[in-house]
């Protein structure tokens, strides 16, 4: 049987993503990985799941285990617009708010709705590379504007959609982490975010804004939000998970926008999986309304704040001179910068022999092929795996200047 | 801000389902639906659903609390291998084989992977209505073959897929629901099975084989999957969900198929949603691996034959002489045909007023515009809802023939 004659063309413009590839090669117990982007599994609040489930399949059996409306349980709305009310004075709807299946969903829908084949995106450069997958199947040009410490540039964004305006076409999404940027760690202060959404409305674009981060902040000032800068006009849609801040097995996150663009979300999503799990929306519903949630957040806030801390304090003991690295005000991760005459790639080889792995950089960068960078995820390692880790990858950096 | 501009044809393409549209108005509690297609609530296994969960969380809960792997946990993979040998007698590997997040996405996954905009796929007409949405969405132009009471005609499958050739184009895809159809209840014999797949490979092209009632038979003999009767040769994917066997609030689903096209499928998956709830995987497993699924279809085969029985009892008694339906052999549906002159669209406004609802068949049938159908589900319904409910509809059948 010959498929290729049957196939689409997204499964000709998708690829597997490098670091999933890569995890499972690294999967040795002896390699100690910063490649992954995993929460600590040690802080898990596996007690307290466990009391919420058999809450949940006490009090409301039937409609944890039926099938659940494609918007989501309203007991899981109601506790999320709660939540961004009291933690973000962000005011929204039930019409405002859709459940989804976690972050990578969101990316996927928000690339059906908006991206036909050739249609042009912007994104900052480098940047989150679940999401550069989900628009490359959509088969978008995707469209890099640089960044620096503090995110993406506005003037660079200018740029870029001044190009496209004088080639007769649009933008139809800026695609954003505003908060400790995967990759780089980096946030956006908001005086920048309001240029940058000053530049989105001049071009009738509206920014897609990915956040989820955004609560494990360590210290530092948190930044409004592009969602509520804009102030309801309708020219942001925005994308949580609970992923970090609860735990990824519970495949759950919510998107809030314009009520029309979730009316199209909730149609596409009918189509695409019908609705997300009742059973996890409603036991996260009870993790919310029992408080449990912020307080969890803090003790993740607390212990990531002692891994970066030992991260940073590491780098800086064992690192040659030439090497530099981001300080993130919270997150998972740090971006590290080689001398320019390194890749990264061919560095990773040398260090899975000297039994350290990491992610290069270089994949995340939408078209540039800047070679000399990596990430490191500080979340996943225990304390002393950071510092014998950090060990073997200044050695492997020495052996390899 | 204009949204229009921005959307992408897929929005274009995409429409609310009018069943899902249909069950939020006919949520009242005075009316008696036959419309949705849900598994009856009351025989959910709540007592087990938790104690596997306490076992779960107790014995693997940093496993399940984490992401899982694309592909879908080993443990549950490993279940499914064993019982697909022992209930199918079908051999399959672990790279045969991909955990879903339910029927719906096993759809839209096989949509994207085949269909461009414009592509043919050939359908039974009438066809499940979530599958006609999620070709839909992937612009897929949906060529139906006639079915009679035992499924789609193999000499109208063969006239179509001959029309195409001649057009010089090909089939993507052919879809069926072989066992208890939905929307009508017919199950495709074995001889024709063989036939339908012989045409398959005379035009070089697929089957889609959706089973999501398979193992809900009430008499009769087990007609054997499209799968298994292509004994490995890579001419059909195959569809199960535990939707109708455990519960629909879990999610899961898994597909089978060509390991080079199974693939192809994780790669999509990575970009769709990274991974399915390894909680709800690790659940599942341990209720297979416990030898609890069997015993638990055994009672719902049970509780759904006495429905279908008392469905098709009272509509014997009930319904005037010029009323037929069929006789599913197992599934959750049966199929009404009323005379030709009337509308089933039209009937259903009345049917409300008497507190009774059903789905009207126009909407299955992907081009033919046939009005005088309705889908009737059994399973949901109480013993009393069943006689009260035809009652009210073969009354609003009199009044309005």
């Amino acid at each position: 049987m010959d498929y290729k004659r049957l196939y689409s063309k997204v499964v000709g413009r998708s690829k597997a993503s490098a670091i999933r590839e890569l995890l499972k090669i690294i999967a040795r117990p002896d390699i100690i990985s910063f490649a992954g982007g995993l929460p600590a599994p040690d802080l898990f609040p596996t007690h307290e799941v466990s009391e919420i489930m058999q809450h949940v399949l006490t009090h409301t059996p039937q409609e944890a285990l039926q099938y659940g409306t494609t918007e989501g349980q309203s007991a899981l709305k109601k506790e999320l617009i709660r939540l961004l009310k009291e933690t973000e004075n962000i005011t929204v709807s039930m019409e405002n708010l859709l459940v989804v299946s976690a972050s990578q969903q969101a990316l996927d829908m928000s690339a059906r709705a908006f991206v036909d084949a050739g249609d042009a995106v912007i994104t900052a450069s480098p940047t989150y590379l679940g999401a550069l997958q989900a628009f490359q199947a959509a088969g978008a040009d995707i469209i890099g504007a640089d960044s620096d410490g503090q995110g993406m540039l506005p003037s660079a964004l200018e740029s870029r959609l001044a190009e496209l305006k004088a080639q007769g076409r649009i933008c139809k999404f800026i695609y954003l982490v505003p908060d400790f940027q995967n990759p780089t760690g980096t946030t956006i202060p908001e005086e920048r975010r309001i240029e940058i959404l000053n530049i989105a409305k001049k071009y009738n674009t509206i920014i897609l804004e990915d956040s989820p981060y955004r609560q494990v902040r360590f210290e530092g000032k948190t930044q409004r939000t592009f969602y509520a800068l804009d102030e309801g006009n309708g020219n942001v849609i925005t994308m949580f998970t609970f992923s970090k801040v609860l735990v990824p097995g519970f495949r759950l996150g919510y998107i809030i926008g314009p009520e029309e663009v979730i009316r199209k979300y909730v149609i596409l999503k009918q189509a695409m999986d019908l609705c997300t799990s009742p059973i996890l929306q409603l036991a996260t519903a009870e993790y919310l309304r029992s408080g449990r949630l912020l307080k969890h957040i803090d003790r993740l806030v607390q212990a990531y704040r002692v891994k970066r801390d030992l991260m940073i304090k590491t780098l800086e003991e064992v690192m040659p001179k030439e090497i530099t690295w981001t300080h993130p005000e919270g997150g998972l991760f740090l971006w590290l910068t080689l001398p320019k005459h390194m890749d990264a790639t061919e560095l990773l080889k040398k260090a899975v022999e000297n039994k350290v792995a990491f992610v290069a950089g270089v994949d995340f960068y939408p078209a540039l092929n800047v070679k000399n960078d990596m990430r490191l995820n500080f979340s996943y390692s225990s304390h002393e795996q950071i510092t014998e880790g950090l060990k073997r990858l200044a050695q492997t950096i020495k052996e390899n200047m």
